[in-house]
């Protein structure tokens, strides 16, 4: 093959109208469900600002504003929490496998493997439409948090909690996980994180949903690859490594030395920076007063180490707009709810499970399937040698 | 907010570069694994062209070579493949979760659910390095034949048939499968399927592959991505859709009235066109003559139906660049080799897990987070509306 003729300047000429390594700057399409203006620190939701909805709204609202694109009326919400309710129980079949797989197992990997398992009974009969995409998706949000916390008990040698159908999303999760029915104060604070987590633009994990139903895959498949792709801890596993570091660090005297050392090797300090925000991210901003209240004696050091760890973090690299994100502070808050710390990640993703149904619905009235290229660097005209030869 | 301030001819400013619904035309990163010329039907895995592997290589070699980068000597051939062969049996675990999954269920979601089982042992240990990578790929490659094959007889109430560490890997499944030594012919088609769909550039669940793996999470969560996406109608299972297209068809007398009613209503021909490809995908080129040299009388309707479907489409739309792709040929092919229609994307996913782990170790060299932007399309400055006034 006479690839010099396929050359320019050296290189293939290959065929693609504009190179972006990990796709930054690279707009995909088109969404009405979220906006985030980075330099200005703002996020909205269909229109609404975060703020808002954090202190008006509940979590089974907006997944369902983010999902349907309206508010509900109240009858609308009754039916949707109904939904949601109908499906929370874990049947015989989830009990048996939770209980079968090894107790040291990783949350996120148990969460990945019980969705996977829920698309079993279809039978590739799954007709992809606006009907069996909701039906799915629904069924995933009600489950989630009940193998979640099933699995927190079973691990712990207890017995799983069923659901109760008088508490919303927020408490039954915290009543299924701890068996005791969750304060007021409790179950707001939990509802917070659900709302401030439940869609945040094109993620890699939403992407990674996206790019999973784009080709027309269904919505378990498509759930499924969000949770792996949110489990990686450049994502949705930042949560879990920050009360790692901070645990690392120690106290709030080791954390100038701290940074010195990581800005030296180069490495990452966790739960600061955002490939968007360049200012404050709202959500931290929000959660940071909670952390605050919530947090007790028992993490009294930890908090004032991630309080220095700010502070010296602002002065060195705010200016370069180096801010706290959002896990730098849910952390915190999970923690004082009693969770244990493998299990924040998988918090992240019942949450943001609306977000996800909310893109792969919006996705599909015009859909495309993702394929960009890549651009190949690697040599023409190789030889195939005989292995003797080799 | 003042939003109008943010905006440029009515459009609120967003921040991106470049535009492309479905990243068409976007090249998102460099690979030296596999180079696709769509214009002339060239495709060359890390220089070499496919017919030379077709005709040269076997399975175990060509997975070598796209993993590694170079042909292995005989010593590492060797040694890769034992290392494959030391981790196809399933173990009681597997087995008793296979018998517990419904015998309805479709391969390609069992398939994905027991590599998702394959990550619990690690709870949550996994360090991502090169080492760990290799490890987690390897097994799943070589378990992925023994789930495959032990499925289809358990839902057939038969008992899985243990690998024989003798056989080729090709062999191996077919052994597995059937429960009979497969035949030289028989061997050497298989191998074929899997050399020819080890690799293919960034198609979808290749990409998806490397979103999830991207983030930094683990190699078993991002096979999984590339399985639930692989898994779509417009990708993978399109080789179950073409056979399946066939039998509703019937016979060569439809043809004709099955593509103008399929145009009519702008319905997709399966297994023709491809994003890439504008001439003969040089895959169907080499399957096609295997294909026709296979087909026995029982299929020889289907075959004839096929060579119609061809011919009608080559003078309708081959003036346009539509072909046959490589799924219109890779059905007839396990259809005589005897493996049921519900598996052949199984298959497609047993052959490219190559090129996944291929490209997941690749990408890791120079990893950036997959993060495209969305357009936001949406509303601003919506009140929120208290739901007694809904």
């Amino acid at each position: 093959m006479d690839y010099e003729s396929k050359k320019i300047d050296g290189v293939l000429k290959q065929d693609y109208a504009f190179f972006s390594h990990g796709l930054e700057g690279v707009a995909a399409f088109e969404t009405a469900i979220s906006y985030i203006d980075g330099k200005d620190g703002i996020l909205i939701y269909r229109g609404i600002p975060i703020e808002e909805l954090a202190e008006k709204s509940n979590y089974e609202e907006t997944a369902y504003f983010l999902i349907y694109g309206s508010l509900p009326t109240a009858a609308e919400l009754k039916e949707f929490s109904e939904d949601l309710e109908s499906h929370i129980s874990l049947n015989t079949d989830d009990i048996k496998w939770l209980k079968d797989f090894p107790v040291s197992a990783h949350p996120m990997d148990v969460l990945n493997t019980c969705v996977s398992l829920m698309s079993l009974p279809e039978g590739g009969n799954y007709e992809v439409c606006r009907e069996s995409d909701l039906r799915a998706g629904i069924q995933i949000m009600g489950k989630m948090p009940s193998y979640v916390a099933a699995f927190d008990r079973i691990r712990k040698g207890k017995q799983p909690i069923p659901p109760d159908s008088k508490l919303s999303y927020a408490a039954n999760f915290l009543w299924m996980l701890n068996g005791e029915k969750p304060k007021k104060k409790e179950e707001r604070i939990m509802d917070l994180c659900l709302i401030l987590h439940a869609e945040h633009g094109v993620c890699a994990s939403t992407f990674g949903t996206l790019v999973t139903s784009s080709t027309f895959s269904d919505v378990y498949s498509s759930i499924v690859s969000a949770i792996g792709t949110l489990k990686g801890y450049l994502h949705g596993g930042a949560n879990e490594q920050v009360i790692r570091m901070l645990e690392r660090i120690g106290s709030s005297e080791n954390v100038e030395g701290y940074i010195n050392e990581a800005t030296k090797k180069k490495e990452k300090i966790m739960g600061f920076g955002h490939r968007v925000y360049k200012a404050l991210d709202p959500r931290a901003r929000i959660l940071k007063e909670y952390a605050r209240d919530l947090t007790d004696k028992r993490d009294e050091v930890l908090f004032k180490t991630a309080l220095k760890l700010e502070e010296v973090m602002e002065k060195k690299f705010g200016p370069k707009g180096v801010y706290p994100n959002v896990d730098f502070y849910s952390g915190f808050v999970y923690k004082a709810l009693g969770i244990p710390t493998d299990m924040f990640t998988s918090i992240f993703a019942m949450a943001r499970c609306a977000g996800w149904i909310a893109h792969i619905l919006e996705y599909r009235e015009s859909s495309r399937i993702f394929r960009p290229r890549g651009i190949y660097s690697g040599p023409v005209n190789v030889k195939y040698i005989p292995i003797k030869e080799r």
